[in-house]
């Protein structure tokens, strides 16, 4: 669920208003974003190509790099890729997908879109839309019958799916409304009973109804501000780094102890690590291990059947924008005050760059941990109790889509690990009820949720986040390996003990031998490069280790938003390498009809070539009492954790920054 | 694996050597570790019993507070319970249960265990049993054979478990020899193929054995000594909290934020946390949660099964001491520079109490995490951004069993949150062997482990963690409830959708109901007060949510270990509370035979009555070469969440430390 934010937006970005000129900057790296100059550029090229200019009516609804083919960007110092962006952008009721080179300023590829789906929904259609009902009189009637004064009512936009309807589909969402008034959390508000049906392209409601009208939940206690409380919150204590920060900031490069990776932003994807290399000091030399990654898509379905809610099947992704409703972040809160900043663009539907400040924040971590540690006890006289404390480098998102807060990290550790986190926090999605108190739920019905407060009954669903995980295990060509444990008896007798596990390598050889339940059978899942052995001769390799509990799709096969979402059956599926596969659920995701996702994709070899991993990170969410008004932090995640990667443990080799710290005990 | 560390101990420990009195001082709480002088007083009382004097010998192998019953703890504030101490002590070859009243100076009970098992070895015993080899002439012969000066030779107990000897059994364990010489490391540098085995009644070698003589791996490249290296181990930055600390240690208890508990220290468990209680602000009333929290029994079973490992299955909480094996902890490494350090007490053999300097740490954790956020862009021309960081307290043991460093900890959030974490880090116990790269091991050979350096084999082995959580939500009676996640087919169809999930509560009713393989079928693992509701009529309640994949006992049904530890089958069990089941594997575990474990006792009913918990951590350990010389963190754990414990997220009505902290940007 999503409200527009164009008019927040409006007054907290910058609109850069560049001087347009036939020269467009280069930029340091093929994989950094586009620029506000370039983005302009873009603008301005398709805005005076015929596309535009014959169009009764034209939308910019995704502006973005094109990425250069992988062999372009691992060769680049030699050749520099040209410099391109794809546009997807709707003119006249049709989705063009427009390429524009930047350098030259000329669109060089126009193609119509005529299969199912459409593009990322523009802010600007979403703040149209959730204006209309404030202003249709059915709607207005609704309110006034249920009590509520139509200046604190606040819509929002949902995406309606696509149940199996044939034909030519049309742009339409569901505008749904509540209450905000004396609080600020309008979704525990909801005015439940209403449909709003939206067409987008003739931005007008094209169907109504009013259903029923339970009571809309009260505003008391629903308000999270600080300002409406009498106690402050906790503010934490301030980490001191007398030496100064470990990291360096060098255009989109981050580079911290034995890291160097390529950070950018894009207003589909959010945060994209891209060529994150490990230097090896045993080998004096920097070694690849991830190409590009990136969250590929996040599916939310709810679990509720009603005429208002069953289409409640989000793809905040590929719907939505992951990034383009990233939250700038709040310093000294949101990050530590140690934390630096990285500020992101994306263009308006105008085509306008906006600028959405903060929208990364980098910092090291000293979380107490230690990263490695040993007391010997075994020599006489001698206590050997040797620590070395833990300090990492973490980047950071935060993706507030409507009620929900997604706060996505990328954990970079010396040891070489890659710790990926995601965490929920914001507001439950709602349905007003007439219930006050759960023993007013007759026996045998299913209310599809949980009673948090009086006329509120917060509605089951999940949370899947899809990881685009481009590995490239000390080069291109890679293996996916399952080491599965097998029980095993003891044959001959010598011994008295009778079983024992053992490993056994299956190399995957395709698609299909990749896809995995996790925790379906005890087993490691690793990237290796199948060409590159250590000096014992082992695979140089990664594993995949999940820090949550699976959790994979419940919905049966012949359901609609299993068909557009079918690869949340398997958390890993492994693809081949192809430039257009970076999204789950497809490109076209709104309205999409299964037609384009990981599972239809997914029937090729992929042994010893380039392979990408997808990796899902799942939540089954049962509402808690304790998830209102907002809720407290929830997080799940993944390692990345070389095997065998290293000769040793590179913890041996390097001090995870390179510098001394002061360790004064600072309290005051 | 076990190095003695009685001589190392001696050095860093003080002996204190108390003046016995006939009075000893009244200890302020029930579960108040014993105290030094309380020691003392056991240690006399038994030294002049009729057991002791009447003794050719006589040691001590576990003292500690013998915990009053729940009934008398919860009221001792109206009647306080006897002070007494659980002694377990071998005189003439039999086991004693001992007990004292430690406040009547009196031995109360004399209980001799005829049953099977002993009690946990001794650091002294083990010290005399590691220094037999160096002057048994065929082992001095052994290693003039190999080639290796004795002067580096460093032994170390293996105790033998379990295979089905029938009869009286005798108390011996296997000494395994190292080579330190040139390295610290001396893990990675066994003489293998020589099995020493000792009874420790006798101390005296009673079998040996020299089968085969791989070489011994060499030593470059395994120290892991700063000292050792050009590089200095990074230093994290320092935690300023210019308002101060935010908690309070009073005794032995210890309060924060919405916190207070009860921190305890005992040779077998260590760390134990006691009565853990939050404040609730809406109620205003401190309520419980946790009665008693530790680590029960810590099962590490090897996967080899040649004549030298076979049997190293070891039980490193029952036979050697979780507790007893605890390090001191190096400030400002294994813990923050803003840490707390408490001490802990254990008896010595002789009865003697000796401080353990640094046990526990204590301190708030400042992870750069937020605790709960909310951007709201809907709202035209505002940006509502509502952040809290998050400060957590966290409390910490490292036990470093022989090669292995356990990092424990137990975390404590204002959210009503604890996580426990349990890490891995330390040495591998590894196998000398011929090979000195992986392409000589035949195919078709099954090498057990993985060649990580030249003649060095690290084996397959597993680790369990089983914690004992005698959960008290909100009062004593409590009932497990398992919330499975129903996939349902929608009927009527008067919409589209065909399918969703709901949630069908069972309460289990018997032990054998609560038993649970996680991950098998989606479901909510609770543990509700059946007997309280929340104003919206949801029973008050935890969940058990798992932060690690979970793993189980791949070893046959009909194996020893497998006997002694059968309970590994599942990750979740529920008993009702009974004060002597606390040890998962049994009281006796050295030489057990599988007759007091967990699996065994748990055929009761625990519906809506006291009940306890247990939760087992587990890891398939597969080597990797980076876990070599000395393992980088590897980490898992399990977060208990209230779950309709409180009528909202109580991070709304109270910050988490109750203090204003400075969030200076105090970068240098």
């Amino acid at each position: 669920m999503v409200r527009s934010r164009m008019a927040s937006m409006l007054s907290i970005s910058v609109l850069l208003l560049l001087l347009l000129s036939w020269f467009t900057p280069i930029s340091s790296h093929p994989l950094d974003p586009l620029t506000p100059a370039e983005i302009a550029t873009v603008r301005r090229v398709i805005l005076s190509s015929p596309i535009a200019v014959s169009s009764a009516s034209f939308a910019f609804h995704y502006v973005g790099l094109d990425e250069p083919d992988k062999a372009q960007v691992l060769s680049w110092l030699h050749r520099r890729p040209p410099r391109r962006a794809l546009v997807l952008a709707r003119a006249d009721s049709e989705t063009h997908e427009l390429v524009v080179d930047v350098g030259l300023a000329a669109l060089i590829s126009d193609r119509v879109h005529r299969g199912a789906g459409f593009p990322i929904l523009t802010l600007e259609e979403q703040a149209a839309a959730v204006s209309l009902p404030l202003s249709y009189p059915p709607f207005v009637e609704s309110v006034r019958r249920r009590g509520v004064a139509l200046a604190d009512v606040v819509c929002s936009t949902f995406t309606k799916g696509w149940f199996g309807e044939a034909g030519r589909a049309r742009r339409r969402l569901v505008v749904a409304c509540f209450v905000a008034g004396e609080t600020v959390n309008l979704y525990v508000r909801p005015i439940e009973g209403v449909t709003v049906l939206v067409d987008l392209d003739e931005m007008r409601i094209v169907e109504y109804r009013d259903r029923v009208a339970p009571p809309v939940p009260k505003a008391e206690g629903t308000d999270y501000r600080a300002s409406t409380k009498n106690l402050p919150w906790s503010k934490p204590g301030a980490v001191l780094q007398p030496a100064g920060k470990g990291f360096q900031v060098d255009g989109h490069f981050i580079r911290w102890s034995n890291w160097e990776f390529h950070l950018s932003y894009d207003a589909r994807a959010g945060l994209i690590v891209s060529l994150a290399s490990v230097h090896d000091a045993q080998k004096s030399t920097s070694r690849r291990v991830l190409y590009r990654g990136f969250v590929s898509e996040l599916f939310v379905p709810y679990m509720d059947p009603v005429e208002e809610w069953y289409f409640r099947t989000f793809f905040d992704s590929g719907e939505y924008g992951f990034g383009l409703w990233a939250s700038p972040l709040q310093p000294a809160a949101d990050c530590p005050a140690n934390a630096e900043y990285i500020d992101g663009y994306y263009a308006g539907q105008d085509g306008k760059p906006v600028k959405l400040p903060q929208v990364f924040c980098i910092f090291e971590r000293n979380s107490g941990d230690v990263a490695w540690r040993h007391t010997e006890f075994g020599f006489p006289g001698q206590l050997i109790r040797e620590v070395e404390p833990e300090v990492s480098l973490v980047v950071r998102m935060v993706a507030a889509l409507g009620n929900y807060d997604y706060v996505t990290d990328w954990e970079f550790k010396a040891s070489g690990s890659i710790k990926v986190v995601v965490s929920l926090t914001g507001i439950l999605e709602v349905k007003g009820t007439n219930y006050t108190h759960a023993d007013q739920i007759p026996a045998g019905l299913d209310p599809h949720g949980s009673l948090l407060a009086e006329n509120t009954m917060a509605i089951y669903h999940d949370h899947f986040i899809t990881y685009h995980l481009d590995l490239d295990i000390d080069g291109s060509n890679n293996t996916f390996v399952k080491s599965k444990l097998k029980p095993t008896r003891v044959t001959g007798g010598s011994v008295p003990r009778r079983s024992y596990w053992t490993v056994v390598r299956e190399e995957a050889k395709t698609e299909a031998d990749a896809r995995v339940e996790m925790g379906s059978v005890p087993a490691e899942l690793l990237v290796v490069n199948p060409n590159k052995k250590t000096k014992m001769g082992n695979a140089v390799g990664y594993r995949l280790i999940s820090n949550s509990a699976p959790a994979a799709s419940l919905l049966a096969d012949d359901d609609y938003p299993e068909t557009r979402a079918g690869y949340l059956k398997k958390q890993v599926w492994v693809t081949p390498y192809n430039k257009s596969e970076k999204w789950a659920a497809g490109l076209y995701v709104d309205n999409s009809r299964g037609d384009d996702t990981l599972e239809i994709w997914s029937q090729r070899t992929i042994e010893n070539t380039d392979i990408v991993l997808w990796h899902t990170i799942g939540f089954h969410h049962i509402p808690y009492q304790e998830d209102f008004p907002v809720m407290p932090l929830l997080s799940g995640g993944f390692e990345l954790r070389p095997s065998n990667f290293f000769e040793s443990n590179p913890l041996m080799n390097s001090s995870a920054t390179g510098q001394v710290y002061t360790t004064c005990t600072c309290i005051a």
